[in-house]
């Protein structure tokens, strides 16, 4: 019985008529109810054959046969492979990521993405990852099975804290810090371990919707709460809300940041109303004005804040790795949670990611970085400037990779529509609304677009809103 | 402002002597109350001047006070390194993993460990994983950012169809299949879609406590069904229990087969009540005898089958990779479970295993860790029906990488206990019972340790089973 051939073989006397016959019947069964399906390459003749105990002939005797009927075919080099029987039902191809050549762009132009959340995928360090990678797995094979921690590789932890300590003075030991499949599996073990059914949690409006969409899923209560230039509106929070979700560096979508005096509210009434903030740094790490403010987790003096860190902008978001940094009352709670969700992380990730910043290269390469976005951040803020401002309302801002800008007319819906075919990609404002009338207005998110892209983006936005 | 150092920088006027105290000032508070932590290193001058926009002096004016203070130390090489200081609390190192000398063993040897659902590390094919790796990795950076797919790459799904296809005669689709953090994720899915509070689910007794713990977390009502030499006694279960779990290729912890009998019992008590069946093949793929019986969801005509598979045994747990083959008409339910509690998993590490198992490199090696833990295992079998056979009583199995053994006197954790004393470490049985009196055991995981080692292993233990 071959290990990776789950079919059984008739055990008739060996060479006779019958086994190969049964082998044969049962191959061929097996690709016309699509067990075996087309493309799939058999094993050779004769590791089949050893690993079944039979003799080579009687495998290549089965082979020849369903060849000769069609259902597999041979290729030099690819071996015995199952055929496409016409027969099957077939699935359709996916439609083509890009359109050839939108209306309104140059013909065979790609379409332009102003992607939310992407950072410059171009400039990860890939080489520098892999080695570390290499040396990790070679460490991971050469030593014994490493214990599985659901909080996180130790390493890991060790290094994240020396990182947000000395990137956002967020004061913490490795001991505080939870490794999570990115920030969306920390919303998730927030959920798990602090939300119980119809419980009153406080998000922003407009905000995130996979935020709200995790906590919803453990049956908390969303209160949207109003953003303005300050960031939230801390005067309007519920007194109930047992959970504030906020994202005090760079509010998402509309970018303010949380004003240092709201920031000393919002700790008070979380003090007074013993409620716990959930602060989502989620790409505060680049800023292009005047110094930051200190994290939340940095004025607490309370225990009352959970931090949300991610590494999906500082490297890429393909890596799913983040953590959170949570007041020790609450760290038992939300590591059960962990290792029920998943148990421990991958731990070469893991490993690689811990080396990449205990080697200083994470710090650099967000250094490189900041330069990068400043450049594009300011060739997209020109841009919308321009003679794009008659329709364009840019909302200050002074961090992350995406600036928003409010519609002075048109149809949100429309506009975007319009622009998609027009061959640029733009992400409405209004989606992000979930309770109150929503403000109309675009999302251009920079990071994966180089100068020439955001410029001729723009350009085709524009020829789109002029022309309507 | 440097972007990696969240600290503010009094803007007193270049060059003088308050904007160096500034800087020097802040960084000894920050070194006092821990945000920048002993080891940390600071950044270099020049970097840090630049991207705080002064001169290069005043950095280095403000690094040797804090050197002539004794704050950091310089190092040649390693640059300025925030120092340890004596009165700050100190986190006391990790006990050492391995006990220098175990009594009862030579001095100076290491323990031998029997560890549950540890594959063969060494054999992780990681020169191969690195350079696929490195491949999916340039392509990632070369193209566009891709879409990110809760469930999971489409080259990943399509990938796993045709290998469980193969290795199981697992019909499906890729359009079947859910990507998940490990096996442990696809519990949590199936917890989080499917069980309502105090949902009775049927768990096989004893059974897998990890499995247990995903699917109470979502407040399921557990009712332990016992097991015996032909696996789930599907007699007993109860005809509530809405979800039934089941480890029908190596019962876990015992080992026994599911019988084909009870294979066709179990789905018609499924359909006759309507409940959803759990086929955990958590490592099936290492058979050592007879032909494998058709999977669970081979048989199933009802569609009320989840089938879960993972990479833990035939690669490395610590990848957390594993996958669910559900139902059609379940998989828009475990796809929104998916999204809401990671998102999509880790690109690059899908796209690897993508390209391991499309180019035959994954059955390969499973067919050559056939041959490796086969010869283990009959050591292993060996060693324990010589003169262990007075204390232990083997529990047959025909697959996987442990075996069970009854103890026939003696107090369980008295054995385990004097086990590690004399440097062996063994599993306990009885922990894998939930409700039922125990059954006292030792289970031997013994896809880590090689022939020598098992050999080893064994005749320590029985030193301290002849001494009791």
């Amino acid at each position: 019985m071959d290990p990776i051939l789950g079919l059984a073989l008739d055990p008739a006397p060996p060479g006779s008529r019958r086994r190969r016959d049964s082998l044969y019947r049962q191959l061929r069964t097996a690709i016309l109810d699509g067990r075996l399906r087309a493309g799939l390459r058999l094993p050779a003749t004769r590791a089949l054959a050893t690993s079944l105990g039979v003799s080579r002939n009687t495998v290549v005797a089965a082979y020849e046969r369903l060849l000769g009927e069609g259902y597999v075919s041979a290729r030099r080099g690819a071996g015995t492979v199952v055929a496409a029987l016409a027969g099957r039902a077939r699935r359709r191809p996916p439609p083509p990521l890009t359109t050839a050549s939108p209306p309104g762009a140059p013909p065979g132009a790609e379409p332009v993405r102003f992607r939310l959340g992407v950072p410059d995928t171009a400039s990860f360090p890939q080489a520098l990852w892999q080695r570390l990678g290499g040396r990790a797995a070679r460490r991971l094979i050469a030593g014994p099975a490493p214990h599985a921690d659901p909080q996180g590789l130790p390493a890991l932890r060790a290094a994240i804290a020396g990182h947000v300590s000395f990137a956002r003075a967020v004061a913490c030991d490795p001991d505080d810090v939870i490794v999570t499949a990115g920030a969306q599996q920390a919303f998730d073990l927030i959920g798990r371990a602090l939300v119980t059914p119809r419980l009153p949690v406080a998000v922003e409006e407009p905000g995130y919707p996979p935020l709200r969409a995790a906590l919803s899923a453990h049956g908390a209560r969303l209160l949207p709460v109003p953003v303005d230039a300050e960031g939230l509106v801390v005067a309007a929070l519920p007194r109930r809300a047992r959970l504030v979700c906020v994202t005090p560096s760079h509010q998402f979508p509309l970018g303010p940041v949380l004003s240092a005096p709201r920031r000393a509210a919002l700790l008070e009434h979380a003090r007074r109303h013993g409620a716990l903030v959930v602060e989502d740094d989620y790409d505060g790490e680049f800023r292009f004005a005047d110094r930051p403010l200190d994290a939340l987790q940095t004025l607490d003096r309370d225990g009352s804040v959970l931090y949300v860190g991610t590494f999906s902008k500082s490297l890429l978001p393909e890596l799913r790795l983040g953590y959170l940094v949570v007041p020790r009352r609450l760290r038992a709670a939300l590591v059960a949670a962990k290792a029920a969700a998943t148990g421990a992380g991958p731990w070469l990730a893991e490993a690689t990611l811990a080396a990449l910043i205990a080697e200083g290269h994470l710090a650099r390469h967000v250094r490189r970085m900041q330069r990068l976005y400043a450049r594009r951040r300011e060739r997209l803020l020109e841009g919308l400037t321009g003679p794009l401002a008659a329709h364009l309302e840019v909302l200050p801002s002074v961090a992350g990779l995406h600036v928003a800008a409010r519609l002075r007319h048109g149809r949100e819906a429309a506009v975007v529509a319009a622009a998609a075919r027009a061959g640029v990609a733009v992400a409405p404002l209004g989606v992000h609304y979930a309770a109150t009338p929503p403000v109309a207005g675009l999302l251009f998110g920079y990071g994966n677009l180089d100068e020439a892209g955001i410029a001729e983006g723009l350009q085709r936005l524009g020829t789109v809103l002029a022309g309507r």
